[in-house]
C-alpha cells in the first residue's frame, strides 16, 4: 500500500518529474513502418508531449514539434518533401533536425532576411526496425537503439499489434512482474468465459503456481515459476521470462512494448514472429499490423465476454481498464504473488538513483558490437507457434488486404 | 426560488450529506433479474458508490465493493462461484458479506497465514422482488424490502423499462408531484408532436385541470386533482395518485422507481403489470426488459419528435434533462400549480429531522406481518389496460426474444 | 507573440470582456430559415448565451431565453402559437419580448392575479434576410441588419453551407485576412491531397504571391495580392478581397460568416449564389442547406485526405481545428504574411476603444436609405461559376429532397 504521494511519484511521466525522466533515456516504438506507407506523416503523443512523425521523400524518418511555429497549425498535415516537411498552411520548411530552412512569403518580400534562424521546433531521432518504428526523446548523447532478439530474428514472418488503453503505464507494466495471474486471468477466467460464450474448446486448465521468483539481470528482471507438475529443471522455473526495463515484456513469440503516452493513456505495441522457412521474405510495410481489442464493460455494466474467451491480451488490457485511470494504490493489499512488483518498484528508484549521479540506467547501450543481437533466452517456442501463423491479425480492422501469409 | 445553497443541499446525495443520509434508508431497484440471467455480476453504482452485484453458484444474491482489495481489479470480471465471487485477476474470492475468503497463492505458499482474515470490501443487501433485484445500502439493521402491491401481485404479466437520465434525482422526482404537467407535456404537446411527425392519432385532448390537492398520507403524498367534467366524487379527486416517498410513483398500472445513481445521474425502473388469466405465469428471467428512450435534441438543436409523440416517459424524460444536469432553482418560480412541490421540499425536511433524532424516516418497514402487501389504491385500471399487453416492450433493443406475451 | 493575457483578452467573448462586448454589436446568422420550415423552434448559442429560436404561428421570429422562467424547462420543446411561444411542460406562454403572457393553471385558481407580470425573460430581435435568420443580442438602439449584395441580390439560385468547428472565432477569423495560405493549403496542399487520394485532376497550381497589401475601408479590411504574372492591373490587386468587419469574409460567389458561439465553438455560415435567369425562384425555405465537413483527424492520427482534396472551407476547418481549441498565440511568430492580421488586431482595438467612448463601431448601419445594398466589390465571378451550380449541395446530409436545381 503506497502513499498518495508515492502513486504520484511513480506514475507521473511528464517532463522533469523522477520517473519521467528515467523513462525518458529509452527507445519506444511510435508507429509501424506500414503505416508511414499509408500515409507519411502521423501525430503521436509520448510522454506527454505531442510530436508530428514523418518520413520525408528520401525515405528518412523525422520526429518533430507537432505545431508549426509560425501560426500553430498541426504539421501533420505536412507535406513531405526531399529534405524535410512543409506546413500546409503557409508552406514554412522544417528539416529532420527542427530547423526552419524555408519560409517563402518571406524570402520573397524581404530576400536574404534571418527570420528562419530564429526557428526551432523541438526534434528528436527515430529510427525503424524490425517493421516498427522507435524513437528517442531523451537527452543526448542518443543511446542505441537496443536490438532484441526477436527485432532482429531471421527467417521468422511477423505481426505487429496495437492497442491504446486509457490507464497509466505502470499499471501495464507490473502485469508483467506477475506470474500468477496467468493461472487465473488466463486460465480460470479464459475457460469461464469460452464456456458461457459456447467456445468451451479455447478453455485452458488452471494449473496451480508452487512457487515464483524473481531475479535482477542484465536487462531487467527474470521471473520463475514453478507450476504443479514441474520441477526446477522446468523451463519455467530455469529460463523463466523477462521483463526488459522499463516497460518490454519478452515472451517465446513476442515483445509486448508498453509505451507513456501520457499520464493516463498506454500504447501497446505487440511484436511476434513465427519461424518460416525465409523464401518468402516480408517487407517492413508489409507487416501486417493489428488493433488489439481493450474490451470496456457494456452499456448494461456488464462484461464483452466474446472478446475475452480466448487470447490474454484483450483480457490484460481489460483488467487494465478495470483498475481505473491511475490505480489507486493506497488501496492495494500487496502479497507474495506480488514480490516480482514490489522488485520492480524498488528497481524504479534504484535506476533513478543512477540518472541522478549521472549515470546510465539499465539497458542503456553505446556500444555497437555489443549491440548486433541482445538475446532474451525463452523456453522452446515450438508449443506456442503450432497453426498460429497469422492467427493474430484477424483482430485487423486495418491493412487486412496486405496480409500476406507465406503458403 | 431556492438560494444556491438550498439547492445544493436537497440535490447532493453521497455519503454524510443530509440527503443522502436520508435516501440511504430506502431500498432501490438496480437491475432486472433477467440481467443476471444473461450474465451474473453487474457493474451498479448507487447515490454514488460504485458497486458489483452479483447472483452466486446456489442462487444467492451478492452486493460487495467494485473492485478487489488486491490490486483493484474490478470484480464485476469475477467468477461467481457457490459461495461467493472470485476475482479473475489472481483468484481471491470473496463472500456475501464482503469477507476474503481465499488467496490461493498466498495459501500455497505460507499455509495457516491470516492476511485474508484482514480484507473486508463493503458489502450490501439485495433481494429479489416481482423481477427486479433491490439493493439497500444504509445503516443496519435493515429493514425490509417493502412489498408494494404490483411487486406481488398474482395473475398479472410483467414488463420492466429501464432508462439512465442524465440529470440529478429531485427534478426527475418534483415532476411525481406536479399534476399540471400531464395536461401539458403528455396531453398539449404530445398533440403537437403527434401532428407533426403525422401521427395525429395518438393525440390526447387536453383537460383543462381545475383544482389540485396534496395530502400526507401512510406511504407518502395523494396528489389529487379535479380536471373540467370531473367532480369530488371522480378517482382523479377522491382516490388520487400516490408519491411513494421518497422518490417511486404509483399509477394504475405501472410503478416508476427514480434511483439515485450519483448526483448527475438517475435510473428510472418502469415497472407495469397486465392482468391476465394466469395460466401462462412468468419466470422472473423471462420477464421483458427494455430500455425507455430519454430523447435529447438532434444534431442541429430540434426536437426529436418521434420520440416525443406517444408515450409519456420519453416525454417527461426530454424534459428533466432539458433542466439541465443539476436544475438551477435560484432561477425557479412556483406557483399554485407547484404546491405538491413545496410539500414534498418540506416532508424531506422532515424526514431528515426524523434521522437525526435516531428515529425511522416514513415508509422504513420493520414488521414483516404488515409487509404482505403494501396496497397504494389507484382509480380503476380498465381505462389503462385496453390493448397495452406487451406493448411497452416495443422499446427493448434487448431480451426481445424472450418476449413471451400470452396468448 | 502576445502574452498570455493578451491573448485571453482577444479571444474571450462573454458579456461584460471588451472583446465580447464589441462583438455584441453586430448581427450574426443563427439559422437557415429551411430549419424553422422543417421545425418552428431551434436551440441556439451565441457568444456564450443559450437561446431559443422560433417562428410564432404568425410567421414572426421570435428569440428569446432558453429555459421556461418556470420550472426550466428548455423551450426548444416549446409549441408556436399565434402571439408567441408556449411552455410545454406546464403552458406558461412567452411573447417575442419575453414577457410572460398566460399561466393557465395560475389564472385558474386565482384568476386576475399578477403572478405573470414579474416574469421576463432575456429577448432580442431575429430578421430574415435571403434565407438566413440573423440575430442581435447587443444594446438598443438596435442597428440596422446590413443587406450585404449577396444577401439581397436578384437573379440568383443560392445555396446554404453550415459547419460547427470546436475552436475560438479569432482563429477563424485570421484566416480570412491571411492571402498567402490560398497558396499553400489550397493549391500545393490541395494538390498533394488529390494526389494521395487518386484524384490527381482535383489539383490546383500553386501561383508564388510577389506581394500582399491591407487597406482600412468603409467595411472593413481590403487584402490585395499580387500573384506571378499579375500586375497591379489585376483584380486581385486592384479590386482584392473583404473581410468584413467583424467577422466575414466576402469572395467573388459567397459571404462567409464566422460565429462566436462561445469561447471554443464558432459556427460558420457559407452563403453563396449562382447567377441565373430568375424564371425558377427559390422560395426562402427551399434553398439547399448542407452541412461543411470540418475533418478531423483519424483514429490513427493520420488526416482524411478524401476531405481535403477538392474544396477549400474543409482545408481551412481542419487547420482551425489543428491550431487547437484557443490558438496558443504566446507561441506564434508573425511575419510579413501576417501584416494583415497584425492590422485586424489594430483595429479590434480601435472599434473597442469607439465603444468605450459611446460611439458606435464599423459597420453598425442605422440609416435605412443607406442600407438598401451594401455593395462589397470583388473581382469577376465569371470563372468562380461554371458548372458550379448546386454543387456545395452534395455536402448536405440534410434536405437534400428540396434541392431544385433549375433547369
Amino acid at each position: 500500500m503506497l502513499t498518495q504521494a508515492e502513486n504520484e511519484r511513480l506514475t507521473s511521466t511528464g517532463a522533469g518529474t523522477a520517473v519521467g525522466e528515467l523513462l525518458r533515456r529509452y527507445w519506444y516504438p511510435l508507429a509501424a513502418a506500414s503505416e508511414l506507407a499509408h500515409h507519411p506523416t502521423k501525430l503521436v503523443k509520448i510522454l506527454g508531449e505531442e510530436l508530428v512523425l514523418f518520413r520525408d521523400g528520401q525515405g528518412n524518418l523525422g520526429l518533430i514539434g507537432a505545431y508549426c511555429a509560425h501560426r500553430r497549425a498541426q504539421l501533420v498535415y505536412g507535406i513531405p518533401e526531399a529534405d524535410g516537411l512543409r506546413c500546409p498552411y503557409h508552406g514554412w520548411k522544417y528539416d529532420r533536425a527542427g530547423h526552419c530552412v524555408e519560409q517563402p512569403f518571406e524570402e520573397t518580400v524581404r530576400p536574404g532576411n534571418t527570420f528562419k534562424d530564429n526557428i526551432q521546433l523541438p526534434a528528436y531521432v527515430a529510427e525503424e526496425l524490425g517493421g516498427l518504428i522507435f524513437a528517442y526523446i531523451g537527452p543526448k548523447p542518443v543511446p542505441l537503439l537496443p536490438r532484441w532478439d526477436l527485432l532482429v530474428e531471421q527467417n521468422v514472418w511477423r505481426e505487429i499489434g496495437h492497442a491504446v488503453t486509457a490507464c497509466n503505464w505502470l499499471q501495464t507494466t507490473e502485469n508483467i512482474l506477475d506470474p500468477v495471474h496467468v493461472e487465473w486471468l488466463h486460465g480460470e477466467f479464459r475457460t469461464y468465459a469460452a464456456q458461457k460464450t459456447g467456445k468451451g474448446e479455447r478453455g485452458r486448465k488452471r494449473i496451480r503456481h508452487l512457487k515464483i521468483a524473481f531475479d535482477l539481470a542484465d536487462y531487467g528482471i527474470i521471473k520463475r515459476r514453478m507450476l504443479e507438475g514441474e520441477t526446477e529443471e522446468s523451463d519455467d522455473w530455469k529460463i523463466g521470462h523477462w521483463l526488459v526495463f522499463p516497460s518490454t515484456q519478452k515472451g517465446p513469440d513476442m515483445l509486448r512494448f508498453r509505451v507513456p503516452v501520457d499520464d493516463t493513456h498506454t500504447a501497446q505495441w505487440y511484436y511476434s514472429v513465427h519461424p518460416v522457412d525465409g523464401t518468402d521474405q516480408q517487407k517492413a510495410d508489409e507487416i501486417p499490423l493489428y488493433e488489439m481489442p481493450s474490451p470496456v464493460l457494456d452499456e448494461h455494466g456488464q462484461p464483452q465476454l466474446d472478446l475475452l474467451n480466448s487470447d490474454v491480451d484483450p483480457q490484460d488490457n481489460a483488467i487494465f481498464v478495470s483498475q481505473q485511470t491511475v490505480f489507486d494504490r493506497t488501496q492495494e493489499h500487496l502479497g507474495e504473488s506480488d514480490r516480482g512488483i514490489v522488485m520492480y518498484r524498488h528497481l524504479l528508484d534504484h535506476q533513478i538513483k543512477l540518472i541522478q549521479e549521472g549515470k546510465d540506467p539499465m539497458n542503456v547501450f553505446r556500444d555497437p558490437g555489443a549491440n548486433v543481437c541482445l538475446e532474451l533466452p525463452t523456453e522452446s517456442r515450438e508449443k506456442f507457434l503450432t497453426g498460429r501463423l497469422g492467427a493474430r491479425a484477424r483482430y485487423s480492422r486495418r491493412y487486412r488486404s496486405i496480409l500476406k501469409v507465406p503458403a
